[in-house]
């Protein structure tokens, strides 16, 4: 487990270099809101996304990484860093610090943390459509790109990433007992899992796999990120301020409608077994899942599942 | 000129319609944004941008509206409405009314303001995006749309709208004196002009027009956008309230500093003089700029820049 954590951080600061290529430049008349952006993504993260994305492309083969997979893996951490950036506005969540840091907001005003969430979630198709440029004329190559930038929008839009937080908000907003388990599911499959599925579609997508294939790697995205999204509930339970490095129970302090306040503590830890073997079944179905990028995914997803923090 | 009015009045029915069947439903968990972003979206507007595409989309001979040009249409009136969604919100300009109308955040809340802004911009992508599954596998079609959906982002992004942006905040909190012309023409050629361009170039680009001819017209673009916006600055001095529909001299009242408060009244008219008349020659040497739709372009163009509110 010692190896795995030096792994998985070692293949994180080899994201931030990747990341820090397409970042913009901090100058011109704008530079504040370049300044914005690239602050809001050194703020840190464990690059799970990109991670993922890189993984699963891995695994069905691909090798066009700096022309192709690249930029998508710097698009889809643009997006999960814009969401963070708007999520902790004053008219959001009016979160101060992330990662012990000050908030985009705290740091740069108001205003700044607005427009450098636009840039972000602008930039991001921006970056993803340059790899147009490296397609040239070939049809299966732009076709590839075609159907990973409309999963890109999709998984974080409306029907994604943004509905989820729509009900989020709109959930908190309400007494406990006016949420239903139904709500709860749509939230973590929406404003969690969505983005899971995309990292790991996107690079199925690119890579060249089936129609077939993808569509496992999306279920598998979706089993991950739900149970991840549960276990979160759970540590807010069972975990101390130590081990989690932040408030533990806070949750229930704050009297918000969890999986764990609707289906009970063990219900909840029978969930997440059962979402953990479906997703590492369908992975071992799947070609390559042998091979290094198969085998550290199976890992990956393990310690995101039992993680205790 | 009456005969014009109704003209421009007709086509922005017809752009209403074509609007309406890319809005998002008003259905499942998240519905609230989508009300939010329908809303916006009704709120109204002269649909400008959707109407100078089409017609440059005509102009170079485009014949497939429904399967391409409308999604890309659709696309750039919800990048416009999300900039004014969020340009309202408490933190940026804290208007409470837009046409007459509760602004988005005074209607839904300022959480949903800014999710609903967000939303727009994701869904224009998703929207614009859709035109590749009409492409086939041919690599023609397929490449425009690249370069069409490349030309949105960026003319959006923080080299563009979001860029200009940025520099308008940031001068609306100096002192009057700090703010030179540059910085004044930066804000017009990114705030404003950005997105004419790349309206009408993405018509252009759709309809098959070389790469000269699309940088000719994104020059037209280029000064139609400035002259607009220096006549906007104009008219804020020389306009009486009942004009202009809202109170005039607010500039001068704020302490805002304008392409006229910069240059002086006559500088600004000569200006938009050598503007319009440097955009008119440009479409003139245009191949079709004599035809239905070149004509209209032509009149609408100049309206645009001699109008008096």
């Amino acid at each position: 487990m010692a190896d795995l954590e030096k792994q998985i951080k070692e293949k994180a600061k080899e994201i931030d270099k990747i990341l820090d290529a397409y970042l913009p430049e901090e100058k011109g008349h704008a530079s504040t809101v370049m300044c914005a952006m690239n602050y809001s993504i050194h703020v840190g993260g464990k690059r799970l996304r990109p991670m993922m994305m890189r993984e699963v492309y891995r695994m069905f083969g691909g090798r066009e990484e700096e022309d192709v997979l690249n930029p998508f893996m710097a698009a889809i951490e643009m997006i999960h860093t814009y969401s963070l950036c708007h999520d902790d506005l004053p008219a959001m969540d009016n979160d101060m610090y992330r990662r012990g840091k000050k908030s985009t907001h705290a740091e740069f005003g108001e205003a700044m943390g607005i427009l450098a969430g636009d840039a972000l979630l602008n930039y991001a198709f921006e970056t993803a459509l340059t790899t147009f440029n490296k397609a040239g004329d070939d049809p299966e190559k732009m076709y590839r790109i075609a159907v990973a930038l409309s999963t890109l929008a999709k998984k974080a839009g409306i029907y994604g990433m943004i509905g989820g937080q729509v009900v989020d908000i709109e959930s908190e907003r309400k007494e406990p007992g006016e949420v239903t388990m139904d709500t709860i599911e749509f939230i973590h499959e929406n404003k969690t899992a969505a983005m899971i599925e995309s990292s790991m579609m996107i690079g199925a997508i690119l890579a060249g796999a089936l129609p077939a294939e993808i569509d496992i790697v999306e279920s598998i995205g979706s089993d991950v990120g739900l149970a991840f999204q549960i276990r979160d509930d759970i540590l807010d339970i069972t975990g101390t301020d130590e081990t989690l490095g932040k408030p533990a129970g806070s949750d229930v302090i704050n009297g918000k409608a969890t999986y764990v306040s609707l289906a009970g503590l063990e219900k909840a830890r029978e969930d997440v077994r059962i979402l953990s073997e479906r997703a590492i079944a369908n992975l071992a179905g799947l070609g390559g899942s042998t091979g290094e990028a198969g085998v550290f995914l199976k890992d990956l997803i393990l310690s995101l599942i039992e993680r205790d923090r």
